[in-house]
């Protein structure tokens, strides 16, 4: 039985929702385990984000493979314990039946989750549908209209040269779908952003690219949300690595960050 | 059935034993899931072991507190399919009966994990009785020979003002009952280490402690063993938040990596 009266659940997702509505951009950091969660609710972060590549890897899988909705769901129900707003990156649903995403997404927010992130990307670097992800969106929000849903397209993610004619009608369908806010990783240049930001009545989500583009410049474009993605558990392990290099060796040139892929590949050390 | 035939086992443990009798002490790193271990790996570290506090905090729990035993086996079990040393941070043993330790310890060496810490240190702060440390390192050695059991005593780790000689009974007591090595996280001063060095013939492990004791003066006393404890898991919470923190904030001062208590008062931020 859920800890969460339903108009409790309404309130947060409220809150939450009004947070994509302030002055400044929400900066949405993503975690990937319980003490990640904590630290940043600690430091003030009052919404907080999930991680796939940090959920699979942190459990030795890899990303983007619909393989890790047990990890996914045993944290979210743990960060759902804690006094913070969270929205969990469930993939693609971890189902192709739109009703098995829909009773996912009630059963997050019964455990008072605020918000989930469904992606159109797939694990062979094709994009689902947009009829298929539109019966998704539309589920979910039929099942659980207060559960904030962020719907994202891999449009500028898995694809070198996306055509942002493809973004905007994918991003248009699904906010017809009842989408709460639509989300676009791979998104940096200034027209993009503006037209992606033009054509939605949703808030636009960014992922913030270090060097790339930077949170006043996506904030002056009309951004509402930028999130981190893996960038602070890739940052993480670096941390960790690094220490432990220059315990030994204290003059060691200091390496950089390790990327999507990098980390990706971790799993790969896992025998069996 | 275990990936390790008896033979491969004896082997790793040979390995893992020479590893503490080379020039240089061994710089052993602590994971806390799948993507740190596999991480050290990849930059080179042959040996690893794990950080209770980081297995605990990970999930939401406290160190310490012998809670964490499910958590701690699924990671050694996973660990285990790496192709590094692994050595295990089981606390006190998870249980009060020396068989139950013995029978873990077991369970940990057929999945193929080289070793364990043991500590005598409990939630209370008390130390256990030396007649149980020494019941349950010899039941360990005796089930499971070929696993390199590192014993570790809290005398300088739970007390203020810690007296030499009780530390020194207890290493000597843990080494007559077939300890392979010995650790005293705590011990900083040249004289203390040089003490214990001389007393036991087995390999101490210390604690390596930044900006008190360095890894080159700790190599000077003798010491054979450096482990990092908690310390890469805390600089990996501190990068993420920090990271996070200066997408908004670049101008933000940098704040110190977090202690072990403020990363043990984490998980009082979960309900229920």
């Amino acid at each position: 039985m859920s800890d969460f009266a339903p108009d409790d659940g309404f309130r947060r997702f409220q809150e939450f929702r009004e947070l994509h509505h302030r002055e400044q951009p929400l900066l949405l950091p993503n975690a990937w385990d319980h003490a990640s969660a904590a630290a940043l609710a600690a430091r003030g972060f009052r919404a907080i984000g999930t991680t796939s590549l940090g959920v699979a890897a942190a459990a030795g899988m890899v990303d983007g493979a619909g393989a890790t909705r047990a990890q996914t769901v045993a944290l979210a129900l743990g960060l759902a314990r804690l006094d913070a707003l969270i929205t969990v990156d469930i993939e693609g649903g971890f189902g192709e039946d739109p009703g098995d995403v829909a009773a996912l997404a009630a059963e997050l927010a019964d455990a008072g989750i605020v918000g989930v992130n469904i992606e159109d990307g797939r694990a062979d670097g094709s994009l689902a549908p947009v009829a298929r992800q539109r019966e998704v969106i539309a589920a979910v929000k039929e099942r659980v209209p207060h559960l904030f849903v962020n719907a994202r397209t891999d449009t500028h993610w898995l694809r070198e040269a996306p055509s942002l004619d493809v973004t905007l009608r994918r991003v248009e369908a699904y906010q017809q779908e009842g989408a709460d806010g639509v989300f676009v990783p791979g998104l940096v240049d200034d027209d993009s952003v503006r037209s992606v930001v033009e054509a939605v009545g949703v808030p636009l989500n960014v992922l913030f690219a270090p060097g790339r583009v930077s949170y006043d410049r996506l904030a002056e474009l009309g951004v509402r949300r930028i999130s981190t993605g893996s960038l602070l558990f890739r940052a993480a392990l670096d941390s960790a690595v690094e220490t432990a290099w220059a315990v030994a060796h204290p003059d060691a040139p200091v390496r950089e960050v390790p990327s999507y892929g990098e980390v990706q590949a971790l799993a790969e050390r896992f025998r069996g």
